[in-house]
């Protein structure tokens, strides 16, 4: 629920209720943050699937793609009933005792069916990939044409039923252990950028929108 | 399956089979390289859950703790058919087509059934989270009492109903893309460790073990 007063019965989250967002801007911002989410849902059976995929955001919503022949792709857009969770780790939160050891992370757990992006929109929704991945790359490369949009799918989720799950900062030992002579702190955890690898035979120059990225990590 | 000329079913991979890995040592590494999985799973009522929780790996068992109380716990112990998910993105693979960008990933997904970890294992089992989040550590933080252990109920899920998939190197644009006049590669993505962080009122020096950590990333 975007609504921060109001998660659903699915949301809501039990275990150190602290620690729960159910705002826009914090579900936005984890989402943004992420290059792949992964996707529970289950089949014709009932057994669940869990696959891992390339994410992006389009305002209220999560957007994927895949080929259309994919299970992932038949399922979901046949309306199954799916839940994506996106989990970033900051940090190894070290206490004094190994009870209270503990991670730093930011994770989202979004509800929902997911529907079909209109093909009138599909090339724009892909602009907005290649946004995600590289601001600046779509005006470089070929876009894609109308065989490679025909041939894939792309799918949308409301990011209104999400909860935010966020703990920060360092260890939280209990009141006896404070006094015990042991290091205790965080070890924070970053994603950063390498220097970018050129494939065979690329003559130009690395783009600054790639550089962009290296020097901003 | 541990035995890469046999995938179940459920693990054999379709799309792009030749990214698909069967066999222990890579399902391992993966598994070892991760702090976090997604476990998805389903409610009495048929809903899909999916709910990001630290892990780690004893032999041929991925291993999960959590609260007594919790949903997660309580329904996985209860023989819950599971999917568990990690993914590693280790790069981002910039094509000279739109459609040919991609992600350098190291995915795992496992199918099973968790088991409870019988109560005098609890203790060496939580030394194994200790080495692997830091290897020293179970060493001078204080062991958990009898009741800390009692409060958590630790879940393994074996190994061998699993597929790896990874994809590795740079962009596979079509023949007819290689001559334009793009940048394309690689950029590679890595964890990295920051400096550690002391909690208030540590007065000793961060342990070699933390330094290396850090000096190792």
């Amino acid at each position: 629920m975007t609504d921060p007063t109001a998660p659903s019965a699915r949301t809501r989250i039990r275990r150190t209720p602290a620690n729960a967002h159910y705002d826009a801007a914090t579900v936005h911002a984890i989402v943004d943050d992420a290059y792949v989410c992964q996707v529970a849902f289950t089949d014709d059976e009932g057994g669940v699937h869990c696959i891992p995929t390339v994410c992006w955001r389009d305002g209220e919503h999560l957007v994927i793609h895949g080929s259309n022949g994919s299970r992932l792709v038949k399922r979901l857009a046949g309306g199954a009933p799916a839940c994506v969770t996106i989990t970033h780790v900051d940090g190894l939160v070290l206490a004094r005792s190994a009870f209270s050891h503990s991670m730093n992370y930011r994770s989202v757990v979004i509800y929902g069916q997911f529907e079909r992006v209109d093909d009138a929109d599909k090339a724009a929704q892909l602009d907005r990939f290649m946004d995600h991945v590289a601001p600046g790359r779509r005006a470089e490369a070929r876009p894609g044409d109308a065989s490679e949009l025909a041939a894939t799918t792309l799918l949308k989720l409301s990011l209104h039923e999400a909860a935010a799950k966020i703990r920060r900062g360092g260890p939280t030992d209990d009141e006896p252990d404070l006094a015990l002579p042991v290091w205790a702190g965080v070890v924070p955890i970053a994603r950063v950028f390498g220097a970018p690898v050129a494939d065979a035979g690329v003559a130009c120059d690395v783009p600054a929108y790639v550089r962009a990225l290296v020097t901003g990590s």
